[in-house]
């Protein structure tokens, strides 16, 4: 049997190999607080790298940044009745502004305030008050807005990064003057979301339409891109809502068109988070821990120096130093190269089995026979840690780019194959379950995946995939054609994925 | 008398006038939630700015980027005496997780925790927390995370930017082997916040120490960068704390040295907020509204197209266009110019006083007469209005980058020259007391600034100065020099900067 560096292996625990990657990593732990994770340094590092390039996307797109107050006023979650019924159960209430003692040495909440305020699960009610304020005509339209920020739900069950009560996202709130520049920017904003999570993140994804019960709470429409993890479930990637007039109504944000005739403006908002972590874990990572796309590597490439004595380590670390200042001068995906040399007092075993187990995609191992051969021993987190390259250093700054490039390939390939080879088209409701149960419907090695069938968005359909664990993931976009839905017999436009999901 | 685009003007009310550059730029207001803002894209766009440039210094000294918990239990804050009296007076504190329905149709706070939460007002202790776990030895020591995030001192009288409930800043928390590379790391970063303010911002600052009434609470000895505002009065822009063992102690972080004794680590922690965007607002601002330095302006050129009819609006658009992209090929300060087209229908004189109001430091005119000279007329934010210079298309191109670093070194010498002005050395209590009643004990016109003295850290001094409304800013460092306190007579080493501050 090989060994490998994390235990147990996906196929003997996934959930458990899940939080072993991340502990070896060093991605995150959890808190003293309930279910609030602290982000370590390699971790947070992934959410710098999702910031820089998502907010470029956002601003290519004409959005600019803003800040909104992490507190909200009881009342205002209130004014939309979908929506703080969604919001309701878990929610983290601010009652007191100070503290006093107690009497015992102890201090206890004081200065009640008269209204509760929410610490901000979402902003759609504040960010519409002040909209309400700032909007007055069509000339104030279209407002495009986004905000980083953090935000809490209080989750009864959590999981680092896939479920935390405080968590870090971004949140794009915008206004328009007409329902169909509204829907547009909805759309526009998947798009970029697909985008970015297949080029960026290599992580394919299926865009699609929710359905009415796992809409957002207020929205009009809900769209999403799904992913497929390695155990074939689903990850909620990202969402772009169509909120329609709702909160428009529920805030009062008016404006006067250009007839002088006075509206509703038609918003939307979309948003991902640290989440996306999860995602990038479980999509490309291995029985060895973490393995990470280039593109989002914090180091994309680590020297690892090796030598005997004083004399040796002179001369490698003068070569690895020179090597990383020439490697720092290419360029991958429009930004300079990421190089490390790891220079700590450590046995090269040890070094080496850090770094495969911190996903750098590239590790070039230096000692005093490589530069007399004038080359280097290159192992690529691809490909099995045994196997281990010799490059010519003349080779290593022209090859590079493009020995990255073939691991962010690599990466995107195995995720787009294993979605493609875990999707079905399923035609009855038997095979639904079967499937679902972990059974045998086809000649593939199936088991879970994402099912693909006509079904109608009915409750009648909720209540039969519900004690299967199961729900909808959501209506794939363009997807014209018609059948009847396998559960209802009704014929319906369109087919819908299912998947069991985090 | 000129009119002003800002009323009033600074020297009719300048608590008001402030208020008004606020608003006339677009950078912050009031939200509905007690004593938080919402800070408008432009504002923010300004923080954006702030943000990158310090954490590339972060990263240069080898800092890394984390996040930790927005809540701290109660029992943590409690933990460091004094820092816990330094807060209790001003925090928020979560005390349920979820709302009920209160029978009449409202909602009302449900599901009391065990522990209250307290929204941080820092970081210490929740950090001192993980960091008790995560160091061992010697080899996990320095340890040299910075956090950028929200934090929350629910300030009764609060001003936009300068004090507000909630805020945006960055924590920088060190842990080190020995007390002298803790006071290394917290002078280190003391110079980075000077030279950031002096060379991004264009502030002038003085670095000094504070005197114990003034130290963060927990501190063994705090430093800070003081800047004065166009009011003479003193604005803290940063702090540097050396925290002894005080926090090592209370979180109990410990670690094996290399001859295997235990013992407890040393700390620093270190920080700026938004409260510089308030400073750079007071700094350079006049009373036709913000002036921004070109390093920090969010456009440092604005083209503001005029035309007449649809044609020449054609060629005037693609003049301007053709002048956008050449001009953002060059470089400021290591960045590519940001260089926007005002397309908007709007008023020529509008426009260009809007632009004026929010403080670019560039502004283009380009109309058909323009173009046949192949020319532009050129308004800089650092001389009058009225003061256009007329320049050739040719010349734009090579002369830009230095007309953009003379006006950020314009707006530096300015600063600069004021603080030398209106800091005067003070020898007796007497005229220590006349300077900040407004009174004349120079031949300079001084209302208000900084006073240079010798002077005693001790109560009794605190006991005088207090009904005057003035602090002791800070000790400049590298003061050597001797002599008697005027307020006690007794021999004291180096100088102490006194102000009325914000």
């Amino acid at each position: 049997m090989t060994q490998t560096a994390i235990n147990p292996t996906r196929s003997q625990n996934y959930p458990e190999w899940y939080q072993q990657v991340i502990t070896a990593a060093e991605l995150a732990e959890n808190s003293p607080v309930r279910g609030c994770m602290v982000i370590k340094p390699w971790g947070y590092a992934l959410w710098e790298h999702i910031q820089a390039n998502l907010d470029k996307r956002f601003k290519a797109t004409g959005h600019v940044n803003a800040y909104f107050p992490l507190l909200i006023p009881l009342s205002y979650l209130e004014k939309e009745a979908e929506h703080i019924e969604g919001f309701a159960k878990e929610c983290a209430v601010v009652t007191h502004h100070r503290l006093k003692d107690d009497g015992q040495g102890g201090l206890i909440p004081d200065g009640e305030l008269e209204e509760p305020y929410i610490i901000r699960p979402t902003s759609e009610t504040m960010i519409g008050e002040m909209y309400a304020r700032w909007i007055q005509s069509y000339r104030d339209l279209p407002i495009l807005i986004n905000q980083w920020a953090n935000v809490m739900r209080w989750e009864m069950r959590t999981r680092l990064f896939l479920r935390t009560s405080e968590f870090l996202w971004q949140e794009g709130h915008t206004a328009h003057a007409t329902a169909e520049e509204a829907m547009a920017e909805t759309k526009l904003m998947l798009d970029v979301y697909a985008d970015f999570a297949q080029n960026f993140l290599a992580i394919p994804v299926i865009k699609g339409e929710k359905t009415e019960s796992e809409r957002f709470p207020g929205a009009v429409n809900t769209y999403c891109i799904e992913a497929m993890m390695q155990d074939g479930k689903a990850l909620q990637a990202g969402t772009s809502h169509f909120l329609g007039q709702n909160f428009a109504k529920s805030s009062n944000i008016t404006f006067l068109n250009p007839q002088g005739e006075l509206g509703h403006v038609w918003t939307t908002s979309w948003g991902v988070s640290t989440r996306l972590i999860g995602a990038l874990i479980m999509t490309h990572s291995d029985d060895d821990g973490l393995v990470l796309p280039p593109s989002i590597a914090p180091y994309q490439i680590v020297l690892l120096p090796i030598y005997r004595n004083a004399e040796e380590e002179a001369q490698v670390l003068a070569y690895c130093q020179e090597l990383q200042k020439s490697l720092q001068a290419l360029q991958f995906q429009d930004e300079h190269l990421r190089v490390h040399v790891d220079k700590r007092d450590l046995r090269g075993g040890e070094k080496t089995w850090q770094w495969i187990k911190k996903g750098v995609p590239v590790r070039l191992e230096v000692g005093p026979r490589d530069i007399a051969s004038a080359s280097v021993m290159l192992g690529r987190r691809d490909l099995d840690p045994k196997n281990k390259q010799k490059l010519e250093k003349v080779a290593l700054t022209t090859d590079i780019t493009s020995i990255l490039a073939e691991i962010q390939h690599n990466l995107w390939m195995r995720a787009q194959q294993r979605l493609q080879k875990h999707t079905h088209e399923i035609h009855h409701q038997q095979d639904f379950e079967t499937f679902f149960s972990g059974g045998d419907i086809c000649d593939t090695d199936c088991r879970g995946g994402f099912a693909l069938c006509y079904a109608a968005d009915v409750p009648e359909v909720e209540a039969i995939i519900k004690p299967l664990k199961v729900s909808a993931r959501c209506m794939p976009l363009d997807d014209n054609t018609e059948g009847p839905c396998i559960f209802t017999g009704k014929l319906v436009r369109g087919r819908t994925v299912f998947a069991k999901a985090y």
